[in-house]
């Protein structure tokens, strides 16, 4: 089975066990509704990738870890659209949770998600439970306070941050935790893996920041030049459109280079390599468009 | 050490570990509002006391399971006080997180409460993996979908509910996982256990609905009439006063007979009558005028 089929399979079964009777039918919708259909899935597939490359050692708990990842990142959407953050309407070409379903649903789906994530990792983890603690650790720093996804997104209502700092944990956080559950899973040793997340996720927030600018919103699936209107810290910003694409094409050579010695070494290169590719700016055209209209 | 004040510096070293730097300095000021000062802290001294009552197999462990579920109970009511639920201004005499700081804040703090939450489980758990995951799932249930705490807030969002099922999903389940819970880490048997968390949940819930109609917020520190206000489901609303009284009272005297055969029996019985006394309404007459009044 191919890895996006394996993600979707996976991601089914954990809904549909939280999606059951007596769950409140208008919940398990606004649930369904934030994880499918799905965007790139960049996150589990790096999980698995990883597990993969370190010799797959205990699959089903890959699994588990890549399905937490992933719905942790889909809650994470549903609070970044809310109305007191980016009051977003749209999110990949269809209405936002809230108002799809309405803003107090929108917030218990996203915590119900959060939950589920620990319960998937806690469910796959009965057949390995010594590696349980980290991984449940490695997701949660990935997530939480001090430095994950909602200590970037508190960044958005307080002062005095830089970029690195924002974007390391707005995105990158999650990245690392995928990676290093990864690395956990497939039998590796994670302190050969730290790192590279954070530079992948950098890459993927300076392409996002990029594509705020200059995106089109039919492609994208959601709004653009979101940055500018919420005054919030960017790569383009802080670079310029030269120094942004300059510094998303060196994170994607670091991030190839920190791959460490394994197994599927090669394999895990090129599918960042295919990656790379997809962040950076479709056309040499359109992207030195981009940088003269800046 | 009494357990209220072991509970308070377990809390207390919990907070201190996620708001450190990097931590967002405002998101650290939520976080904290949140969880001091605290309410009764029924749910862990509930946790700790059933541990006890099993025998205190495993310390450290039941301290991060009550940990846990204190900081759920916190990340709730934070997320019951938003304008999107309650559009509640006062908690606990002080002002709710929102009113303190911002809606963005408060959203990101209970979200973080969340991932913490797990995370104290997770690091508590290390030195005994093999209970982690069935304590995981245990607290999981206790509060995500389809029957913990998100899908008691969800149906008040939804239509076609009874009062037992709101009641269970919204109070009795995270008492149920304080039990159980407190049973695995304190080496008992946790089938033994099941069903008191409910009745004792529902106790709760009946007294809160009663001093929701008569209670005085000077008192409670926070505003009563709430039920109706929001057209909510309401054990005074489907009983009437007197039989809410009794409903009461019958839950209480179930909740005593059901505490199974343990070394601790005796003291547990004795804590959850010093509840109940504590749970019911303080004077005869106050409870007569209330019901009379109706």
């Amino acid at each position: 089975m191919d890895t996006r089929r394996r993600i979707e399979r996976a991601l089914k079964t954990c809904l549909d066990h939280a999606v059951t009777a007596p769950c409140p039918p208008r919940l398990g919708q606004a649930m369904r509704h934030a994880v499918f259909p799905g965007g790139a899935r960049f996150r589990p597939e790096l999980c698995l990738a990883v597990a993969d490359a370190c010799g797959a050692a205990h699959p089903a708990l890959a699994e588990g870890a890549a399905v937490a990842i992933e719905l942790m990142h889909c809650a994470s959407l549903v609070y970044d659209d809310l109305p007191c953050f980016d009051d977003a309407a749209i999110r990949r070409g269809h209405a936002s949770v809230h108002v799809a379903h309405g803003e107090e649903l929108a917030i218990l789906a996203g915590n119900a998600l959060i939950v589920l994530a620990f319960d998937a990792l806690a469910r796959a983890g009965v057949s390995q439970p010594p590696l349980l603690p980290g991984l449940l650790r490695v997701i949660a720093r990935g997530v939480g306070s001090p430095s994950g996804i909602c200590a970037g997104q508190a960044w958005e209502s307080d002062t005095a941050t830089d970029l690195g700092v924002y974007h390391r944990a707005k995105t990158g956080a999650l990245f690392e935790s995928a990676i290093i559950a990864g690395a956990i899973a497939g039998g590796g040793d994670p302190l050969q893996w730290t790192g590279l997340g954070y530079r992948l996720g950098e890459a993927y927030q300076v392409a996002d920041d990029l594509r705020d600018v200059y995106g089109r919103p039919e492609l994208l699936g959601k709004p653009v030049g979101q940055d500018a209107i919420n005054n919030r810290l960017s790569a383009v910003h802080e670079l310029g459109m030269t120094g942004a694409l300059q510094r998303l094409q060196d994170l994607c050579e670091e991030s190839l280079e920190r791959v460490p010695a394994c197994s599927g070494r090669e394999d895990l290169r090129d599918l960042i390599r295919h990656w790379s590719a997809r962040l950076m700016p479709q056309t040499r055209t359109h992207a030195a468009t981009a940088a003269a209209a800046r």
